[in-house]
């Protein structure tokens, strides 16, 4: 069961444990400093397809099924698939969870999609509505691209404050309370945010009030101070929105500084030829099923507190002159405590 | 807490109750014969606004109040929004979401969506980690066409097999178990179900089979008879798609002919001016939320089983040439009923 505290979040009773994680990523994921973590990585867009969405959904398979096998499962074994991912009608999510035969549970939160899973999957394994769920969600530069900004085959520069859609992919499993794996401890969910931006190619400023506000909110609900976590992690806020962050957390009397991470500026460790750093889907999923989880396996990181963040416009919202919306949920993963 | 039973259906044990629902309309569907049952109708396809993207969210936006005014409820009274649409990113949700200033879980089942979010509803209100849920869901007729088949000013003809998307939207409350409303009982989640239709002017054969799988697989698992429900409710089938489920599911030796509804069969009354019926997200959200649920509150009707299908293609993924995927989750409703 479930046990509301403060305004906006939950704290899971039955502690539903990550009991396996699985990371795919592509060429320029894997020259980064974090290559070494991911699970499944190839050297061109395609990985032998003949599109990029055929690339992405198999990226998106075979993460799901690498974490099934890691937690000696079957597709059969698994309650429910929920998953999303960037592209329109989530089609990369859609075609996997008809390969994979697992009830399906389509979610949208663009680039926050990660931790909507992880605090939906939890809720539903601590409540017993499910035995074992699958949280999984991808993203494809080139798919990402042409949707969203420009074909790539028109080579349009990048603006100082673009991201780089991350090519990549993470999917865990959640289960009902199981000793010795890192379990969903807590799970704030976001509000959708406004403050005015309308630049696409300026997706960090769009975010980092929606992560500010979840983030502040988690903590005066649990009554924790930010120390409390090892890492206070954001999924693609990049350079820019990890400062606009850390400021506008500053300006409510908290300082995150010292634990905070952002997934997009660490996946390819500052090379400017990535613009601010990684974004979409992909970006928090990789460094979390990849590098984070592996690091509370091995006991290195105990405490830590995921805040994926999503822009919820369409290209359609920004031709109509619509500002850029956003959200950011935050689920609290911790090890060895059962709360 | 739910229990599962069966291969793929939960049981809820606290028996969520919908305290309140509300539905919105456009100038056809008011002019059907339900047209009397909507709680908001307008007479164009702009609803006073510059956009049918903005008149969507409109829409959207003014069920979700009505239904929770219905209720007595404020936006803070809302532990989350579960919703979603069938444009790009799912904007009038998220739009919406914005206005309302409710915890927002965005959702993408296509035209499952009303089905998907009363299961994941339920389950949150029913273990505690909401007190009140907000399911809502809609789709417009300009909207959608444009983007998934023909712009309208292309005057495009039907072809015979084509239905019409709904105008309208549908807002339900869920809460934890309150005496004297309709409950949720049970939910059985879809697989995602692919024959091999390619055809997007040809939905309800695409959608069909899994409709089919989920009922069967529901009443399995419940082991209730096809006659146990007052009404067995998909949402648009149209009249081709539901043939085809009367004839699967009486292929497994069961008949649900004498109870089976399709929201997109009864929506425009059979006016052949609509091809084989209503289509869309809104559409068995506006039968829900203004016909179906009114009926039980009437006690008309004691027992349903609401069956919302969607085709989870994308135009992308057409022009790729792939099948359409589909998918359908069901719910049981029941008055008086604590499981």
């Amino acid at each position: 069961m479930g046990k509301r505290i403060g305004h906006r979040t939950v704290k899971f009773t039955n502690a539903p444990a990550i009991i396996s994680f699985a990371s795919a990523a592509g060429e320029n994921e894997k020259k980064g400093p974090y290559g070494g973590y991911f699970d499944l990585t190839f050297d061109d867009g395609l990985w032998g397809e003949k599109t990029y969405e055929l690339a992405e959904r198999k990226m998106l398979t075979r993460v799901s099924q690498e974490a099934l096998k890691k937690a000696g499962l079957t597709p059969a074994d698994v309650s429910y698939m929920l998953a999303g991912d960037l592209l329109n009608q989530i089609i990369s999510s859609g075609f996997a969870a008809r390969a994979l035969e697992i009830p399906f549970i389509g979610l949208y939160g663009a680039c926050s999609t990660m931790a909507e899973s992880v605090m939906l999957g939890a809720m539903l394994a601590d409540g017993g509505y499910a035995l074992n769920v699958l949280c999984a969600t991808s993203s494809h530069f080139a798919t990402a691209e042409r949707q969203y900004r420009n074909p790539l085959e028109l080579g349009t520069p990048r603006t100082p404050t673009a991201q780089n859609t991350v090519t990549g992919a993470g999917a865990l499993v959640i289960s009902a309370q199981k000793a010795g794996f890192p379990a969903v401890t807590f799970a704030t969910a976001g509000r959708v945010i406004d403050l005015g931006i309308n630049d696409v190619s300026d997706l960090g400023a769009a975010m980092a009030p929606a992560a500010a506000e979840t983030i502040i909110t988690h903590l005066e609900d649990t009554d924790r101070g930010a120390d409390y976590y090892d890492y206070i992690i954001t999924g693609d806020l990049g350079t820019f929105g990890s400062e606009m962050l850390l400021r506008m957390i500053s300006g409510t009397g908290r300082d995150i500084s010292a634990n905070h991470r952002d997934c997009g500026v660490l996946i390819y460790g500052g090379d400017k030829k990535m613009g601010c750093g990684g974004s979409g889907c992909g970006c928090s999923a990789a460094m979390m099923c990849g590098y984070f989880l592996n690091e509370m396996k091995n006991g290195r990181i105990n405490r830590m507190l995921f805040t994926a963040t999503g822009a919820l416009h369409s290209p359609t919202s920004m031709l109509q002159n619509e500002t850029i919306p956003a959200i950011a949920h935050a689920v609290a993963i911790e090890n060895g405590s059962v709360v």
